[in-house]
């Protein structure tokens, strides 16, 4: 299993961030490299680089590209200069919380250097560390899913929560990829997640380049496939998990986690701690809503009639009570979520 | 609201069928005219025709079609010219009931006429006469509907069951109509409906049209809409209503009903009589499975990777214990639906 999904999705390599243009797949593997904040701001915007690890990586990788470029050499000044950075990056999206994590972390590291030279190097040592990191948990965190995972099952995810979600192996298709590597035979079921279509451009995509068995369906067939009793678990990302349990996904997760519990399916969110968010309730939490253009526009052709009022939130709220178990590389969570939250992640 | 979307979406003119052609919408509003059966058999493989009711009085048009440009002067020759079109036409989709009824009810006029000429002539009266008893059927309908919708309801549908699904006025469309006409301020949110778009491409348009307030979402935004409260009631159509009560309709439309069971949301289905199946229960139909492209192409582009298994189910079957009440041209049916069912409809 050596040949598994290696390439990185974001990387830091000579003083400059590389990352797969997901927008162009599956059509085409390509890579783009910035070299200034303002560059990566707008490719998580797009999201040619989109999945709550890799867009918190991505952000943390915008203030290095500021801080290591940058001819300040007043100490304030240059932090004022990251910090600039930093708040437009925070602009991009509000639902993922690793975005904030990522450069909430990156910038206590240069504030905390003695030097505007220090800290340019510790910013980029701590930008690589990250996307090593981000890899170790996925692997770790796979392990510890690929256990509830039987030989011979089904498994329906939602959108793409997998290596091109995060710097490599990915969280709910990391859990797949950990239970292939034990030998399990595993099938996944992909909905194309539209308005984006990360499921048939991505999840369908990597999992297709790894050998690994998957069937894509449209959105519409989640309720039909689990009435024919063809899903014996689910597994999905999150983009943010509150304190209280409640999960925060891409849109369309909610409505499976619904049909899951009315078959009786089990369902898992797999996410790393910097998914969880332990300041804040699920009431307060912002759901991205997005331009029409995604829904009424498919990869540039027009599907809807010219003016139709769109509604086009990106994510839902899963409420614990839907939630079989949390997977993360700390070990699984299960409920009372809200208590044994915060005694595992910290 | 004598401006109602009043174009036919079939209808039987000089010897010829006239249809909507449905894949070009919403781009173009083109028409299509056909002579023979063969066309028509086409026609509603390819979808250009669709919706349970439309494809019924358009199967049975392609019948008069070959009984009036028969040159069959046998009588029991030309009858078998007539069940070789059926046979034919038979074969194009598996799943509506209405297209076994229109062929059923042409087939049975042709073989109770006495010589070749009345059976033309009869067969020709005898699809004009369905033609308008569409219209009038779903008025009815629109009107027993109305009652259960309140002035300011957002109603949520699925797919296309609207004036484009039947020969004009449409049915879950014709309850939206109906209300509307009696002065009701109604919104209606259209799911895009993939793999077809039939709700994007087809109710946003002949909503959008009438003047009648709609909002477009990705499929997998149903649930959130419901969790936001932004929905009162789900009205959908029907391909088929078996007589123990369970309602066959577009893809999508299961996991409408769960959901909706769980907002505590009533689900409707609106249809005609010659929707309702008197003879199969549940377990005896057979749900159509489409070609793969339906889902890895959109528009002729593709979204996935080249090779992808697929799924692609386009029914679906909604158990009794989901509907809160069926809509037809006689009358609201309620649970217990085995029992109701065969009371109202013969």
């Amino acid at each position: 299993m050596d040949d598994f999904f290696t390439m990185r999705t974001v990387t830091w390599e000579n003083d400059a961030v590389r990352m797969i243009d997901q927008t162009a797949l599956p059509g085409r593997l390509t890579y783009v490299r910035y070299t200034r904040p303002e560059q990566v701001a707008d490719a998580i915007r797009t999201m040619l680089v989109r999945g709550a690890p890799a867009i918190g990586v991505a952000a943390a990788m915008g203030i290095a590209l500021s801080a290591v470029r940058s001819k300040e050499r007043n100490f304030p000044a240059f932090i004022r200069e990251l910090e600039s950075s930093a708040s437009m990056l925070r602009g991009t999206r509000p639902t993922a919380v690793n975005l904030f994590w990522g450069i909430d972390r990156v910038m206590a590291r240069a504030r905390s250097s003695g030097s505007v030279r220090e800290a340019k190097e510790a910013v980029a040592a701590e930008v690589k560390a990250m996307e090593d990191e981000d890899v170790d948990a996925n692997k770790r965190l796979g392990r510890v899913g690929s256990n509830l995972v039987h030989d011979g099952d089904t498994i329906l995810t939602q959108c793409n929560a997998g290596a091109l979600a995060t710097v490599g192996y990915g969280t709910a298709l990391g859990v797949v990829r950990a239970a292939v590597e034990q030998g399990k035979l595993v099938k996944v079921i992909v909905p194309e997640t539209r308005p984006a279509l990360q499921g048939a451009r991505l999840s369908a995509f990597e999992l297709s380049r790894d050998g690994i068995a998957c069937t894509l369906i449209s959105d519409t067939a989640v309720g039909h496939m689990m009435s024919l009793g063809r899903v014996d678990r689910v597994i999905v990302g999150a983009d943010r998990i509150t304190k209280d349990g409640y999960v925060f996904n891409k849109i369309g997760t909610y409505q499976e986690a619904v049909l899951a519990k009315r078959h009786g399916i089990p369902f898992h969110s797999a996410a790393p701690s910097s998914t969880f968010d332990l300041i804040r309730n699920h009431d307060q939490v912002v759901i991205e809503e997005r331009g029409a253009d995604e829904v009424v526009k498919i990869r540039g052709k027009r599907i809807a009639p010219k003016g139709v009022p769109v509604a086009n939130p990106a994510f839902d709220m899963t409420p614990p009570e839907l939630v079989t178990s949390i997977v993360t590389e700390k070990g699984l969570i299960t409920e009372p979520f809200a208590k044994n939250i915060p005694l595992l992640i910290s």
